[in-house]
């Protein structure tokens, strides 16, 4: 296959070699491969079979190819029967019968699927995810004192800094991570074969329950609490929760920081490669197409969380109504993972331009003072600060000097002391903790990521 | 207004008073003042103002109603300084500045939303889930020797028990409610100002951030890592989330039961009341309306969750694009609250037809023994089990006898222990650990969720 | 109920007494009794009935109460059979076994609600769009001179007009209008009873198709080319499409104003109301909150598109998983009214600040000349113009200036016509078709939408 | 590429040839070229460039492969920019100034994608709909009288045909088909520059907007109203809509021939190969794998009209945060196609089991009879015919027999003609007009879709 005959821009575009290993078909044959071993293997254990069978398998899965389990599969139309048949062609008269010994096909899917995505999530995803917020949490220490105007709904508030800026991202991407972490490792094998009551299994072995463990164990994975033919949906669910709602953040950052290099704000940049062309026909352009990419890529994976909940419904013992739909899922995790290395690269190149930052800051600067003196003004007694305050808002002239100058006033400005007034004559000195919050909140999360 | 003005299903058709104290806008009011009132407490505590002053705005909140702040509203266009100027009419000169003292409006809503949605969990949604769950296990361990014919793709599989078909449901809806009750917990108020960086309360208090966790404290909150104008949107992003799943499991109940009351399954049934007509023509139906609802309200909700991601993501110190979407988060919890309640009254009628349970699992009763047969034979050392057996369920005759007078299968049928002869001539014994395993599911969810 | 004990945004906070006749329940009431009386009065004419029965009935339902039926409703627990015990305690005993006769529930709500959609969007969201079509042409109109810097990226690209960007959603926007109008033309009726096969009416009446017809031509309404207990899904799923889609259109067009509004840019602004309060705590704040209204709401309802297109699936000849789903299908209606009537309300009162416009463009005065630069330099035969003139917007000196003195280009400047260096020279005249272009597209949809 | 390496189940699992010429990267790139050339022919035309240069940038773009383009693209970090680079390098010094001339990269990627997603839609989507279309005409034509019950809510309702039952999908799939096409056939290109105002091409020609007209006929499409960088989004959002509710129709087919499969039901049967497996451990499953395939394909990609609405916003003349998303708008179609692909073999093999069907309908056929006697009873003049019939159904003894011997009901049902008494007796003679019904409908389709 000639990669751009591909249809996906997963494929053709966005393909990682880091994923390759989990995300892949040849991933997922291999990966159910491991767990029909694991099954072997504990039958050897528990005597079922001899320990030589158990090698047998093992040797024979080694061999085995996608390729080769689809040409099975177009013959059969059954992909697990496919996967067994190939492994019983290379392995004795005698070990046959042990290949998939008292497992239903689901056992085995379900099975490796929990445990691919959970090594792609913890191999993959989490170490991008990590580097990300290294990346964040080194932006925010070095920029804590870097003055910035705060802004709401598009409009100047008050002052904070760009390092505090960055520490919401730190605080709520890292906050995210622990979850995707917890969710991973939360993930659920199953070995109670076609509806989940241990039919096939328990005609062999006293304690079907402890057997299913065993297995499962050899791979590092635990039985949930119940299952019938499917572990329970909400174990992937949670984490697909937990991805998509981290691509929310970093969607969240890439906005931010395409506003911010808006040609009328320009307070960060993308450092551009001296080849990198901005527009075909515009020279002079340097788009944020980076941080556009984080966007779009959220508006694509984002509505796939439909895709989960509908595959929490499967009537009875299961419908097999997720049977294209579930295949989808490791997309979710690629997209993750393409999305975090991408605003990785990016923010660790990110510029900040301090000319910017201060000249946006100063254009409102009188105004932002509107805060604090409506606030020193009720306090010191004024009976209707912010009205007053907004009607001198309303007028041309500096609002400071307004304010300095006026004779109603006067009693309440007396009353206030040095650094209050200090701060109304300098909004810049008006951002509160955003400097201690920052380093406070980069330590709390280097602190609980360790 | 007449109800049946109303425009909103849930206001018109789907209204439950166990909702209003937490859901309605009249709530919403009262839980923005009662973080009011928390302010100003705090403020004396501290010392920036007279106990008494606290008292005088405790008095005068208690006196305010919705339709007097939406008045305000109207003429200001505001909603919070409308809020305060109704508690600012009401207090003594005196008072009147440190009404919202230092505040900024979003820390009043953030709060007072994270609260009031707290405690419409707490205090109706999981004793409602509570509820059907104690219905379930109740189910779960009354049947869970009741024979029922596994399905899988709605094929007859293998056999379970209607108890262990319950046991799932008991586990999934027993895991949900725990992610819900965690999430609710988790829930965060704020007190750090317009941006997040506590300009306005640093201006006079020294420990601005103390300061927050004596308010948020007083109304049983605790602040996050970090906030900006909003809380971070993740802790409210997570309990929807639990919710909507919670929905997906109730959904998965519904569907299964609608499906097991088709006319030619009819293993389950509503219990009519003598009153109830089933169709306006159609005398004799007896229509699953109750499942069928609790699917149509997943469908409805589900999608919602898309809006919850969506509001993740707030331009710089936060844009105010979440200001209608956001309002309808409540929406969610009444639908949960409401498909709960609905599904905990059916389910608490559900009738099951034993009659029908066995005639079910009669009509391919030989046909079950077909598993069992694969992996006996092929533990007996059979080469090729499954064709054999998939070969001979394609003819015509009764598949047990065929198997058993099989020549070619006796040294087979000759290995095989008694037991494992009985279930083969007995496929209703052939349930693996569905009792125990119902019983199991079914004490440790009780135990965790004591 | 106090209007502040209803959960829904839309009753508490965005209710509009325009929608009340049409989107209500006691609207729907009384168009299901406008459904029964089309039917009886069919009857009388193809002489089922007397004349007279059918006076008695439609008589009767104009007593009949929303509040009457649901109490009913209660008793017997079936909507339709409700409203038909009430119609039937008003009419003589002769005239009883004529109210609903050969009806099946879905005959009656499947027309009623096609009919009360079909004269919601007619009646009140088109004339809502249409004034905001009027409002948005006139801005074109008035402001298709103004120059403007176009935006891609966030960045400054080539010049435009403000007309010209107001023409954008005036053909946008017109063009949903008309797909709108299309599809609430399009809206079927049924009556063809409980599995879409005349089973009952064909009991009666020799035509039953034609009798339907004659029902549904009484209301102004036709049937589709087949029906099951329901009409097509598929009608009313492309009339939301068409709203949803018109939403978006609105939501452009409130991101786009949002974002000229930031302080930084300022090229518009919302009129503000002299008591109006920009924030409680910042009195010089201007805040976007309509148009960050108009986004939340589609926020909001857009991903409800994924419920219509749910409820397009019912098993056999109807499962009821649409009972809840469906009835929220009228409050995207509502959403778009609402949006297209405060998005009118805002942009009548626009302001658009023409020292910000010239400011903003004159900022990239300079780096505008590339484009043109490019090539004309390239048509005048330069090899390599693009990049050329890249290279040189990467110097710090002013473009226009080392372009016109570069020794190297003079040979292709030469080649130029006197016209193609005057824009070279005053960007502001590259705006190509712009006004022009904007006149167009203003007289087409004055046209089209006559 | 080894092909198992894909990530995406588009390209690894579910890959159609016949989608590769639209559908595959390789493709994209050729209709980009074909999109370049259209524009360098037209200058030709318009003589701005000469005959023979037009021809070799024809030749050259016959030369270049998606391969030669990513490698520009890594160096340069852009695509458009480095197709043209690979164009201009196999064409004279002469003839490089005319590659791309006045072109912005968006008049080449918005052109050539409505291009090639029209090309899909209209050489392989649309006929593989169509075929669909004609199987299901030929079974709904050929068991227009074979009787079935027809259902809702899962319970036995009145009886149709099984022909009629068909015929919904038939009237349903032929309008999504219409509306495919028409939306395809809508599908827009531009000409006009970097922000939509014909800024470069108005630098050279005189009437650009006629000069975009050619260039768009050159390949078959038409200007829209108005552009920006983009096309409208509104064409291609239509187009989205109506193939997923085409796919929202073949789910809705696929649930009813699943359950219609059901072990208790089996009115309908996919005929399996010899070879075919139907569970790797239940030999005997004849599990309907291709119906679950079919709505599980609607479960992952319906979702994705949230993507395609999200991306009708692009703030200002365009932001690029479609840049990845709309990428995915071409898995939409393939995922349609698969569908109707998969959907047109299962349906062409269907088989319907006569027995069943029968058997089905005798089980609850006095039963049936509820409904003609209730109207009938009404129509002789009983006062509260529903209510006498309803409680008569909650007996335990036959219906029909207890209705007869009714001496109550005795003078009512002397009122009623031979014909109506048949059906009372005969209920499977109550199927109105379903068998004419289901022709009518077929031959309108045969019609429309000619």
């Amino acid at each position: 296959m000639d990669k751009f005959d591909a249809i996906s821009p997963l494929d053709y575009r966005y393909y990682s070699d880091k994923l390759q290993p989990y995300l892949s078909e040849n991933a997922a044959i291999r990966y159910q491969l491991m767990v029909e071993v694991a099954l072997v293997k504990t039958l050897a254990e528990k005597r079922v079979c001899n320990e030589s069978i158990a090698k047998e398998v093992e040797e024979a899965s080694k061999k085995i190819t996608a390729s080769e389990v689809y040409d099975e599969e177009k013959r059969i139309k059954h992909n697990i029967r496919a996967l067994v048949n190939c492994i019983r062609s290379k392995v004795s008269e005698e070990a046959k019968p042990f290949v998939h010994f008292t497992a239903t096909s689901n056992d085995i899917i379900s099975t490796s699927e929990s445990l691919r995505i959970k090594e792609a999530v913890e191999n993959v995803l989490l170490p991008e995810l990590l580097e990300l917020e290294n990346v964040l949490i080194e932006i925010a220490e070095q920029e804590k004192d870097t003055i910035q105007i705060g802004r709401t709904h598009g409009q100047h508030a008050e002052p904070i800094t760009f390092g505090f800026t960055i520490a919401s991202y730190v605080s709520r991407l890292g906050g995210r991570i622990l979850k995707i972490k917890e969710a991973a490792a939360n993930l659920k094998g199953k070995f109670s074969g076609a509806v989940g009551a241990y039919n096939a299994s328990s005609l062999f072995i006293k304690d079907a329950e402890e057997f299913e463990k065993s297995v499962l164990e050899k791979i590092g994975l635990k039985p949930g609490s119940h299952s019938t033919q499917l572990v329970e949906a909400e174990y992937v669910t949670d984490l697909m929760h937990a991805i998509v709602s981290a691509m929310g953040v970093m969607a969240n950052i890439a906005d931010d920081m395409r506003h911010l290099q808006r040609s009328e704000i320009s307070e960060v940049y993308e450092q551009f490669e001296s080849e990198q062309v901005g527009s075909s026909t515009m020279p002079h352009k340097r788009n944020p197409i980076n941080f556009e990419n984080v966007k779009s890529m959220w508006k694509e994976f984002m509505p796939r969380m439909m895709t989960v909940y509908s595959d929490q419904i499967s009537e009875h013992q299961r419908d097999l109504t997720n049977s294209a739909s579930s295949r989808f899922n490791t997309e979710l995790i690629a997209a993750a993972m393409i999305t975090a290395s991408r605003m990785k690269k990016v923010m660790s190149k990110i510029g900040v331009d301090k000319t910017s930052l201060k000249n946006n800051f100063d254009k409102n600067k009188s105004m932002i003072a509107a805060e604090p003196a409506y606030i020193l003004l009720a306090a010191a007694g004024h009976p209707d600060a912010h009205e007053a305050v907004r009607k001198k808002t309303l007028e041309e002239q500096d609002f400071i000097s307004l304010l300095m100058s006026d004779k109603e006033l006067e009693p309440y400005l007396k009353k206030m002391t040095e650094q209050q007034l200090e701060i109304l004559k300098n909004p810049e000195k008006y951002i509160g903790l955003a400097s201690e919050k920052t380093q406070k909140v980069c330590n709390e999360w280097k602190e609980k990521l360790k």
